[in-house]
Parts: C-alpha cells; sequence; structure tokens
C-alpha cells in the first residue's frame, strides 16, 4: 500500500471543538460545557438527518440551528451578540498539541482536509490556526451538498487532489467518519482521544453518572456500523510510522 | 383538506418505547434507565448513519448493534441472555394509554403503521398489542432499504394504502420523524408526549443537571430542520377533532 496523500477530518480531529465550551461558558455562566454537548450532538444529527431529507443547508446553518436547539431545550434565551461571539469561536478553534508537528512530519505528501464545515467557515479556521500553510487543500462537502457519512462526500478527495482511494490515508477521530471513509474505500486511521477505559471508569465512578461523560461516552468508542478503520492511534504523531510500514 | 387515512409511527408514539427499561433494569440492575436511553439514541444514529453510508441492515440489526454499543460504552459485559430478554420485549412494548381508544375513534378511515421497524419485529408487536385488529396496514420501511426520515421512506404510505399524501394525516412524537414527513408533502401532528415546560424546570431543578434528563432533552423539544408540522397535539385523543375541522 502506497499512501500519496493523508487527509484530516477538521472538527475533533486537528481541532479541539470542546474549545467551544470557554466562550458558551463565558455567555451563560454554568451551562458551558453542557451547551456545547448538546450542541455538538444536535449538530450531527441535522447534518445526517438533512442530508437524509434532502434539505440540504451548509454548515454555518446547522451548527446555527442546533445552538437554538441546545438553548431552548436547556430554557436558555437566545442572545444574538452571544451567538455571533460562539459562532466566530468555530472559526478560532485551538489546534490540538500534536497537529502542527504530525504536519510537518508527513511533509512530500499531499495533504489536505475534508471536513462538513462550509467552505467560509473552514477557510477562516484553517488561515487563523496557520494550517493554510501546511495543507494542499481544504475541501468542504459543501459542493456535493450532501454530509459525511454519504459517499458522495468521501469522492471529493480523488476529485480536488487527484489521488486514488486506495492512496488515501483519512484520519478522524469521530468513529462514524472512520467508518464512512471506510465503507467508501479510504485508508483509515481513527485517533480515539480518549480512551474506552478511562471512560468506563469514569462512568463506573458514582452512582448518578455525570452527564458530560454520559454525552462523551455517545462519541468516543468505536461504532457498530459493520466496518472497521484499518489503523487506531492515540496521537497524530503514529502517523509517519504507520505510512512507512508496509 | 380531507384525510382518508391516518398513519402512525410505532415507536414512541403508538408504543412507550421507555417501557424495555424494565427489562434492561432487571437485566443490568441500576442501569435499566440509562441504558434505555444511550440505545436509543444510538439506534436512532445507526439507523440514519447507514442510510448516508448505503449500508442498510434492517432494524433489529441496528437494534441490536446499538445496544452491544451502550453496554460497551458503559463498560457492562454482553450477555446473550439478557440480549434476548430485551429484545423480545420489543415486540412485547406497552401500548400508551390513549392509543386504543384513539383508534376505535377514527373507524372509517384507513388507518396504518409506517415503521423504521423491521416487518418481522412489527408483525409479532402489532400482533401481540392487538392492534392487527384494527389497522389496515402495517408497513415497514424495510421494502425500501432505508430509514425515515428519508423520503422513499414515506412514498410507501401511497404504495401500500393507494392514499395520496395531501390526503394522509401522519402523527408522530419523533420531531424528527414528523419533519420528515412534512418536508415530503404529508398533514403532520406532531405528539407532544412530555411539555417543554416540564423538561425546563426539570433541567434547572438542580446544579447536577441529571442525565437521563439530559437525554430527554434532545429528543422532546420540536427540531430545527426547516419545516414546521401542521399540528401539535398532546394527546391522541385530539385527533378526531382535529381531522373534523376545516
Amino acid at each position: 500500500m502506497t499512501i500519496n496523500a493523508v487527509v484530516f477530518d477538521a472538527y475533533g480531529t486537528l481541532y479541539d471543538i470542546q474549545s467551544v465550551a470557554t466562550v458558551t461558558e463565558e455567555a451563560f455562566p454554568g451551562y458551558g460545557d453542557i451547551i456545547t454537548q448538546i450542541w455538538r450532538i444536535k449538530q450531527l444529527e441535522y447534518s445526517w438527518l438533512r442530508s437524509l431529507m434532502r434539505r440540504y443547508e451548509d454548515f454555518s446553518v446547522v451548527t446555527r440551528e442546533s445552538l437554538a436547539y441546545t438553548l431552548r431545550a436547556l430554557g436558555l434565551a437566545y442572545d444574538a451578540v452571544a451567538f455571533d461571539r460562539i459562532m466566530d469561536k468555530y472559526v478560532h478553534l485551538d489546534l490540538y498539541a500534536d497537529a502542527l508537528t504530525a504536519l510537518a512530519a508527513l511533509k512530500g505528501r499531499k495533504l489536505a482536509i475534508l471536513s462538513n464545515g462550509s467552505s467560509d467557515m473552514l477557510n477562516a479556521l484553517v488561515k487563523n490556526s496557520g494550517l493554510d500553510r501546511v495543507l494542499d487543500a481544504t475541501i468542504s462537502v459543501d459542493q456535493k451538498r450532501v454530509f459525511k457519512p454519504a459517499p458522495e462526500a468521501y469522492t471529493l478527495i480523488e476529485q480536488v487532489l487527484g489521488t486514488r482511494p486506495d492512496e488515501v490515508l483519512f484520519v478522524s477521530s469521530n468513529p462514524w467518519d472512520a467508518c464512512g471513509a471506510k465503507s467508501f474505500g479510504l485508508n483509515v486511521a481513527w485517533i480515539e482521544r480518549v480512551t474506552p477505559q478511562a471512560m468506563a471508569e469514569a462512568c463506573m465512578k458514582s452512582d448518578v453518572v455525570p452527564p458530560l461523560t454520559m454525552f462523551k461516552a455517545l462519541r468516543t468508542q468505536m461504532d457498530e456500523l459493520g466496518v472497521t478503520p484499518d489503523h487506531r492511534i492515540r496521537a497524530l504523531s503514529e502517523l509517519p510510522n504507520l505510512i512507512a510500514s508496509p
């Protein structure tokens, strides 16, 4: 297997989406974490539901609507100023600590992002974080008007980079995304940012299961969708070795 | 508007899916509620993800795989006997108290179920609960190999009953299902089984938000998907009046 391109998911893989919590906490004191968690769940749900319903709207719309739902579900009043501040954080997300070094170590291969984010959101995010200097392409599903894990979304890699699926390594922390990419025919590395052991221990710790832990439990285990990613890694720094091996 | 057929979602609309909790509690003492909640979330996710990935498997497979995920996420060992007992509950779900009376009051119109459940699961459930005596059809999405809210699923109503979409009232407690049906072109009544007021109050009650309340908060509010159901009802007993009105 020769890997000629490494393509990354953005939210949760290169960028720490939980870093939104600092801004939501400022806007709604005491609710930062819970807003972030529910928001993310609904954001994903809406991307899948709109894809299935053939009512595609770009990720900025889905993100706004899922936040509106979240505030309503928690009995919090919608606040346009706070909302704009939170949305602004989406184009200033923190990079994971291992992202820049890992990308530098992969130099020589084509490097790209394939994300559900809209072109506008992604281009601003990539520029603000300095990744525009190391990436060959920032690919949004927008032009296909369907979200991952629909196969059409993953076809964009070959379309933009000119690299065949079997020569691409796709990296995602999102189990459903890793499964979708594998199902489509890419080589896939699932980066497990929280270990199941740590998760299970946190869940068992008390009789009242902390709601945040519970929400995270929905996402951090590999999903049961009839496919298995090729690789399971704990840090992006494992990528160079993984590609070098036969 | 003349309504010639009233079509119901099954799980959560006519049948109380939370009644599974009694069996999961027996099998995994102390975890009944939390298993039921996570299981339901993952069950829906998997139905949408498999539809998007074009990896359809029927609802019994999705239900089994989502339970397997749930037990793993909670650090609980999979137990084949307990699993069979839980799955058996799915064909013996409790009817909501208002279901039988409401269906009897609608006599004269075509009455049916359109559900994501597999034909086997649905036929057993309908028979065990006695609804086979009042329903004209029990329609599974199975023959389309895609789950609601994909439009193809809702086309089955006209295909089976011969009733045009604008002459159908579709009833669901699931916001995403009500939106999907409306987006397709049916008349839709959303039955709100828990009021947002009650939900918001429960959420605000303590600093530590109870995880079960949080999970329910994901489902009991109307979704933000760019469509709005025609009617919002609190009980199935409102249906005859709603249809009689011009």
